[in-house]
């Protein structure tokens, strides 16, 4: 038996509970500040109130201030957090997590840097590590919504790290008959395919919303989602390459990109913008969401932007990119840019 | 003004009537023996009785007997035929086409080889043409179901061929408003890419029927579906390797995924049989559908199972299709294969 220490009770930490504890391993779960109510509620009946699920019984519960007792004898420590609070577990998790404990996160997206290079959550957790410290991190990627993997539906997922026997050992304390797990030592292919994604479901569900305001609520035109799928793909091999990321990844992020179309926040900011809400109005309807492919999609545009500026990247090369950062970040209507989609190749 | 000759009234040729109408073309419409009632129909009410649509007013129907007079000043032919119908094609049609007269297909699919090799229907057509004839056989993949074309919906889509020229010539006149046309010179990589993508189509589908056999008809799971989607982008690109197309087209593989698993009949087979319910019964439920699905997925298992025993491909490599092919053509139960998709990347 390991002891598996998670801190961020969010929803897909806490649905990562099933499988660990079905394997025998015990569970501490570390609410952060923002999860006061949710650890209250799972202390007094064990029910999640945002994954809406009841986690299996014998899960432990802390609250933020007994983060300390939760990580002593810990085997594994298990980030949760969102892209939110990942300065936060920066500056308190990190120092207090022992060298020899490695860590694995199941937060997605990169943060961007001065000279228009982005780098994974991995890496900058590193770069942000106490003087001295050691520590391995490790980052959970691929197509898995909490919710499904709660009720134990099928899903694959990648686990990526430096290194591979740590990988292993983590693995097997994760799988499950229903969570399949690949492991890749190809961090910044992982990490950055699976954060890209974000952004892009976003522009594929613009296309679910202009169907919506010509035709009316709830019609579905596939051939624009379809182009937009692939022209998304299309996109994200390019910025696999910047990056210095396998291009095999695309793997993860088509992948995900498919189920984050179909799953919930993302889509719904798309349809809205897509119907011609204005990006300030959709916000607005969706007050108190916390929506990463904004984040993300505005992050990737302005690195790419940067690369551009210094001769590195042509512009006309991410269409699709910079017309989604044209619409959330300068009040751009929205006009897929479709002839510029077009390509020749001889 | 172009003449354009249509061989094949099927649903595809016919919405791409729209388009070229538009641009003030000419458009022949000649159906096939098969497509008798629907040419009558068409001359009597210009109503496409598959289509479900009214075709613009000036196209010209030819029934097959017509064949010849519809050639006549042609200035390109569009091959509408199916699967089906690719011999009946190259032995009637191919040798009576004027040799300066370029031809583009819709037809999509690939033809497996003694050896093992699969080639593409342009390749196939240029083998079966009469001795010392030359002709320009051009071929449309890519993301576009016939009734959103016709409908007028945005759709982006490959023409590949082996001269860049003509390529731009045909586009000419294809290209809309809705209709957003790339050009490549591989021919291999673009119609591989979309060939394949009806096998997995399948295999994708057949989370939406396993899904709904365990919770109820209607009840959708993504994380399973976004798997079994990574999983087929993943064999693909072997595929598109394989062949000797290049990976990049897998964006036309992806977007064409991702619409046909919406698209109708292969999503429909594949849900039936994630139900539970055997080849034999899910085909006869749905009597009287073509279903190029079952025609590329047993011809691209057959081609893999021979390169196998030559020791040119690790089976292992390919479980979503082995099951797939299992499910067609050996009686197997649906059961996939999901530890097999895992792999270690170091």
């Amino acid at each position: 038996m390991s002891i598996l220490t998670y801190v961020g009770a969010g929803q897909m930490a806490s649905a990562l509970t099933y499988p660990v504890i079905e394997n025998g391993h015990e569970v501490r779960l570390v609410g952060t500040p923002l999860d006061r109510e949710i650890i209250d509620e799972l202390r007094r009946s064990n029910f999640h109130i945002n994954l809406k699920r009841t986690l299996p019984d014998s899960v432990k519960y802390y609250q933020v201030e007994e983060v300390e007792e939760a990580l002593k004898g810990a085997d594994v420590v298990l980030c949760g957090v969102s892209s939110f609070g990942v300065d936060w577990f920066a500056e308190n998790i990190l120092p207090i997590i022992p060298d020899d404990v490695p860590m694995i996160a199941v937060t997605k997206g990169m943060i961007d840097q001065e000279d228009g290079s982005m780098i994974t959550y991995p890496h900058y957790w590193e770069s942000r590590l106490p003087e001295g410290k050691k520590l391995s991190i490790n980052g959970i990627g691929g197509p898995c919504t909490s919710y499904e993997l709660a009720d134990k539906d099928n899903s694959a997922v990648a686990f990526c790290g430096r290194d591979i026997e740590t990988l292993r050992k983590i693995k097997a304390m994760f799988t499950a008959p229903y969570y399949h797990v690949s492991l890749s030592t190809d961090v910044i292919g992982v990490e950055c395919a699976v954060a890209l994604k974000n952004a892009y479901a976003l522009g594929v569900s613009l296309a679910v919303g202009i169907a919506e305001k010509n035709e009316g609520i709830g019609v579905q035109h596939y051939n624009s989602q379809a182009a937009l799928f692939g022209q998304s793909v299309k996109e994200m091999k390019q910025l696999l390459n910047l990056v210095g990321g396998g291009e095999e990844n695309i793997i993860y992020g088509a992948g995900d990109l498919y189920v984050t179309i179909f799953g919930g926040r993302t889509r719904k900011i798309g349809t809205l913008l897509g119907r011609g809400m204005s990006f300030d109005d959709a916000m607005e309807e969706l007050a108190g969401v916390t929506l990463e492919s904004i984040v993300i999609a505005t992050r990737t545009a302005k690195a790419v932007r940067r690369l551009a500026e210094n001769g590195k990247v042509d512009l006309a090369d991410f269409p699709l990119l910079m017309h989604v950062d044209d619409i959330i970040n300068k009040g751009a209507e929205v006009d897929i840019p479709w002839k510029a989609f077009e390509t020749e190749k001889f």
